[in-house]
């Protein structure tokens, strides 16, 4: 074949491109999919990776073999920093590909509200690096509690605060909480992991925001029940070495907390390809960093740039924006799969309409919130739907039968034994140092 | 209870070690398990998690939960530096421990043969560490290609040279074959992992040496089955950033094969506590650093200090040098605990004996030696010995049956799952960075 084919970029290995990639396996174009990383992510199950459940192969799959029968699709481990409308190219930090349809849908990282400071002290969830440095942190935390004898500085070490109550902070207090009262319950000879304090600082006047009021106080009441402390109403001002500083929205009142360790799980803030789309492609964005996007999830004055999952700002039929989760980015995915190969052939394309497949927290152990076709889901029920789901997609995604069998025997036995502390040095970098007493006996 | 409890200090949670602890589980002993990580390690299948198919919490254990319902056993994460025989204390990195019984079971690590600089290039396969390193190094190796446009350093990327026929080496080369020529079949689509090289270099004239000669012969022909070129009669004179240099033992001819990547398989040299041991308890070494030990495995000039594994010396009733293997360290460790329970209530003990189990290693699928019981295996039959004892110590030590399932499937499709790149940065601290060729569409 000498003629060019139609050539489609996509940058981003997420929800959404994985889904378009999909959508043109063995089509008559031409697929490059960017992905900084050689792997897809499980994202909904990157907290179980982080508290010890599970291991990284658990909750990934290498992008090369999701496409290694689809000769179509070239996979290129590159990471893309700048964009060209004019030329149609993808600049990478060691190369360029040309375009003739380009789709983005690199998503979005936390936001520190302007206090990137944080970051290090605080670490978000939102990559597998992420996960397994929190991972490190919760566990050298306990190992330090174990060798300190000043009762206040064990108590720091014993400390957690996450921040945010959204579903990421949630899911990470649960787990949190079992760990450290049934997993590690008899792991330690000074301390009792079941004084560990867990508390999760919420802004707004309750946890799962976007959730109705009264799944909310449901989502709460487990939380409690587990032993995690939630405290709504509160901001943080201040994060340093050993404790955390918030104010309280309703009388200003400043409270200090003792901790060393500090999960983020709040704010959200899209990928800087959305300010090179606003630069160069005059693509407007929505204070989150956003990209607006037509109806047809193309970029109003680039008709054949397309921006999909969390980078996007998009609208349901209402005009209400669309939430940040997978489904709508695997929505989106497949229809600009499908856009794609109907305009090829010169067929009208449709709008991009979103089927609402409901939304669900899980808690912890038996316990999650689920709202889904007009009903409303909590306790048991929905965690019995969150894990059907979620084993439904598993198994779809790359049979990962094994993954399901450990989670089984993990939910059994408490165990997690993924539970490592692996490659100490590098986490060391950015790990505080715990200030450890000398061991000795007597 | 006011009176002291004798006290026993287990340093290293290997097979050795971690036997002792268990065998003194709910004893009236108070024993203090010190490892450098953790987690136990099932080393046996380390070569999987180099080779992306298994994740490290597969094969891993937390220390602390094998103990956690046996109050007498203290677990501490921390490096034991020195050893005060006088005193009866281990020295830590900060902090000290009494003992009345020391057990040292610190195991080997990798010997470059006096070209310590060897190491960063040429990474050894002891640590769950290093299995990353490896597995990182590997699949970088193959991206590198996949974006380098001059065909000699394409196949410099390509070419993978594997240092010692001995078990590591042998399974090293056979995974990385079939990683290559099958898991990676169809992933790239400028090379073809097809035209990997994989040459395994040992210095003696044949592979597995501690084996008899026709199982080596069979082990050599299934590995070129595979595709790997085995070169035997060669010794490494230089290993430079993108050669290896290595010299016919016979000829002395030298030879240059140039490549990227090589794993290091070869020599073995006894923890450094072997050292500390022969400076301050007056122990005895061999050649590789081990200590002398005797018949109940204690060192001669301190009967209350025993070595045990790896780092031991011991040999068997016809005064042959016990192998470094798995079951020798599992043998010992049991031994001590009960000699250590026989001697508290001043029973006599009886002198170490070696049950000799036989010995296996994989070289891929389908294909293993064995010698057990005076009979000889290869093939097949083989491979069915070696996974059901694997299977059996597997389940047997945490009900991994995940691991066994993942196991079968990856067996069943040549999947291998685990082949992700994660923490790049850190890894890169010591991976030379490939020497990419941008990337252009046209």
């Amino acid at each position: 074949m000498t003629e060019q084919r139609h050539r489609v970029v996509i940058i981003g290995g997420g929800f959404g491109g994985m889904n378009v990639a999909k959508g043109l396996m063995r089509q008559p174009v031409d697929v490059t999919l960017i992905d900084k990383r050689n792997f897809h992510l499980f994202q909904p199950l990157l907290y179980q990776v982080a508290t010890g459940g599970l291991s990284p192969g658990d909750i990934a799959h290498p992008l090369r073999a999701v496409f290694s029968n689809a000769e179509n699709i070239t996979t290129l481990k590159a990471e893309a920093v700048d964009i060209d409308p004019v030329q149609q190219k993808v600049i990478l930090r060691d190369g360029d590909v040309d375009y003739d349809t380009l789709v983005v849908a690199t998503g979005a990282t936390h936001s520190y509200f302007g206090h990137d400071e944080w970051e290090k002290k605080a670490p978000g969830l939102k990559t597998m690096e992420d996960a397994l440095i929190i991972r490190h942190r919760i566990l050298l935390a306990f190992e330090a509690a174990e060798r300190e004898s000043n009762p206040e500085k064990r108590q720091a070490w014993m400390t957690f605060v996450v921040v945010g109550g959204g579903p990421t902070g949630v899911e990470l207090a649960g787990a949190l909480a079992e760990l450290a009262k049934n997993t590690l319950e008899n792991d330690f000879r000074r301390i009792d992991p079941a004084d560990t304090r867990i508390i999760l600082v919420e802004a707004v006047d309750r946890v799962l925001p976007p959730y109705p009021e009264n799944l909310s106080a449901k989502a709460q009441k487990s939380l409690e029940k587990l032993g995690v402390q939630v405290k709504t109403n509160l901001m943080v001002t201040d994060i340093q070495d050993d404790l955390i500083k918030v104010k309280n929205t309703e009388n200003d009142q400043v409270q200090e907390i003792k901790t060393q360790t500090v999960l983020w799980g709040a704010g959200t803030q899209a990928s800087k390809l959305g300010h090179i789309l606003h630069k160069k492609a005059g693509a407007e964005l929505n204070r989150a960093g956003k990209v607006k996007v037509e109806p047809n999830l193309s970029v109003a004055a680039a008709p054949n740039i397309f921006v999909i999952g969390d980078l996007a700002f998009a609208t349901d039929d209402e005009g209400q924006p669309l939430p940040g989760l997978a489904s709508v980015a695997m929505q989106q995915g497949k229809y600009i799969a499908k856009l794609i190969k109907q305009r090829l052939i010169g067929q009208a394309t449709d709008d991009f309409s979103y089927v609402d497949k409901g939304m669900m927290s899980i808690i912890g152990r038996n316990s999650a919130v689920a709202q889904a076709m007009g009903f409303e889901f909590s306790g048991f029920i929905a965690w019995l739907v969150w894990v059907f789901v979620h084993i439904y997609y598993l198994i779809g995604f790359d049979n990962k039968v094994a993954v399901i069998l450990q989670w089984a025997w993990n939910y059994i036995t408490y165990n997690r034994g993924a539970r490592l502390i692996t490659n100490e040095k590098s986490y060391n970098l950015i790990h505080k140092s715990p200030d450890k007493q000398p061991f000795a006996s007597s």
